[in-house]
């Protein structure tokens, strides 16, 4: 939950001014998102969401990340739809902080996602990598294989404090990531960061996919890696093998996945792992005082890490060979 | 800003399922309020603000606030309003807490208050006051001046961590309020939270007062003396006599203040300040590990204090005696 800048109410009317939206009526800030401030606003013309980009998020990038959208959008994708003020142009400064209003998306995020909700993100997600195939911007993913030990070296000196042998664990997962990572599966626009809040239902029909701004260009099974890290565990960190199966093979029925890309997965699985158990580890060890934000545990993602470790191929996922275009 | 209580959808659409408010569409948690769970609530009806009572609040009390909202409503004082469930009740539980539904105000809180929002916040305060005359509830103010002794010795040991001789100057502050403190004054219910961000505007429009979770039965001008401190003070803890004035002459075209309130302002401004001081300064010294909510720096009521201590009459406040009834 975060709002790291507040906006006075006469500072947002001289920046809504330069947009066409009507009176502002109101605006809240919210408790979502840990990277930017957003607000949502209520204007004579609806509902929006107003994003400051705070520094985590590299000012150069945030171009890319709204172009994304709209071209996302323009593709049937039911995402943010950035609003441009006056000059044509989607984004503005507020604050210090550059800034972006996009359209309000009605839904709910699933706090405990059903196996119908991961059929739905499978499906979703493959539609995502389909309409950004003719995205033409490029960016470099941030939090890569050869990004991951210069995160790791930050936290590497007290990773014990958290679990006895992390840190030999992690060490030896990152030789073999670094040595057999896969470099040729097909790339593309990925989400990078498709977890449930990220993800909006009504009922239990996909509504919309939200927070592109971890969104680079990647392998695009590393995207389906993510996912089945993100949404096919249980509290207790067991592996749902129905959660799998359904977020793969609705992903498959959309987008096939390739023989290479199938025999990828328990590897990329485990990439994903380590990225995200590293993001968390750093933040964890250090939590900068007044911190708004409480760290996830990096733990959760240290036990789905074991899993994948185990997984002798994608059968251990849920799906079988044969089905893998079905 | 603080979301302590997560609510799923699942847990909410049944929740809502006992209202007439049509589909849930969507819910955001909201960064503002520190004692309570907030979130805004859209569904086919239009958009509420559903609040979760954490154990800072005494689910006891909770009836009456609501209670107070639909009375000052009915007298035509702008605040939310409780919404009644379809056994007519406006309170419920949800993830094992009291619980309720209120309609949505629009408006923005001013962060610069100028003088004219002065203005406009000590008449709706009289109006607010006049409105609560015929409320038929009590309830007793848990954070009065016979309270300040017992929060004082939680923080007594550590206060001069924050400031040479703080625990001496409170001491002995507290001595000379509990001796001195007007037990016969006009009494009523009281907001006593009036801060800028419980007061809406629409442009110079003051269009609500909100969060009436402090109120309780007491002395009527000791809320005024608490507005006083909250709206009249610069950045820099210099008393903005022109704010002063505004308010008083406000809130006195509305409600008269007797000659003996008029006489008490100084002190019962004093109070009000070291009530502010007290409660910052042990929730300065007590940020539980893992706090999402910063603390407010007590010292600015320390300044406010020492203001207050130099005053000798209600003419330090920027009015003139004559005028107190124009």
């Amino acid at each position: 939950m975060a709002v790291y800048t507040d906006v006075s109410a006469e500072d947002l009317s001289a920046f809504l001014a330069g947009y066409d939206l009507g009176e502002l009526l109101s605006y809240k800030g919210i408790a979502e998102g840990v990277e930017n401030s957003n607000f949502l606003v209520h204007t004579g013309s609806g509902h929006y969401i107003l994003t400051l980009y705070e520094k985590r998020v590299a000012a150069g990038d945030v171009p890319f990340f709204l172009a994304l959208m709209e071209h996302l959008a323009s593709r049937g994708i039911n995402c943010p739809q950035p609003v441009k003020n006056r000059n044509g142009a989607t984004l503005g400064r507020l604050c210090g902080r550059p800034a972006a209003v996009v359209t309000f998306l009605e839904g709910m995020w699933m706090r405990r996602p059903a196996p119908r909700h991961c059929a739905a993100v499978g499906e979703a997600l493959a539609r995502m990598h389909l309409a950004g195939a003719d995205f033409d911007r490029k960016r470099r993913n941030a939090l890569s294989v050869t990004d991951w030990r210069p995160l790791f070296e930050q936290a590497a000196e007290r990773a014990d404090s958290l679990q006895h042998s992390l840190r030999a664990t992690i060490e030896k997962e990152l030789s073999h990531l670094e040595k057999a990572w896969p470099h040729e599966l097909p790339q593309g626009v990925i989400h990078a960061d498709l977890f449930p809040d990220n993800v909006f239902f009504l009922g239990d029909k996909l509504s919309g996919l939200i927070d592109f701004y971890f969104a680079c260009t990647d392998t695009l099974a590393y995207d389906v890696a993510i996912c089945l890290n993100a949404w096919c565990f249980e509290p207790d960190h067991s592996y749902n093998v129905t959660k799998g199966r359904n977020l793969l093979a609705s992903y498959i029925a959309t987008r096939p996945l390739s023989e290479a890309e199938l025999d990828a997965l328990p590897l990329l699985a485990r990439g994903a792992a380590t990225r995200f158990l590293l993001t968390r580890l750093v933040d964890w060890l250090d939590v900068p005082e007044g911190a708004l934000v409480r760290p996830k545990n990096p733990l959760e993602y240290f036990r789905k890490l074991r899993f994948h470790q185990t997984a002798a191929s994608v059968r251990d996922y849920g799906i079988e060979r044969e089905k893998r275009t079905a």
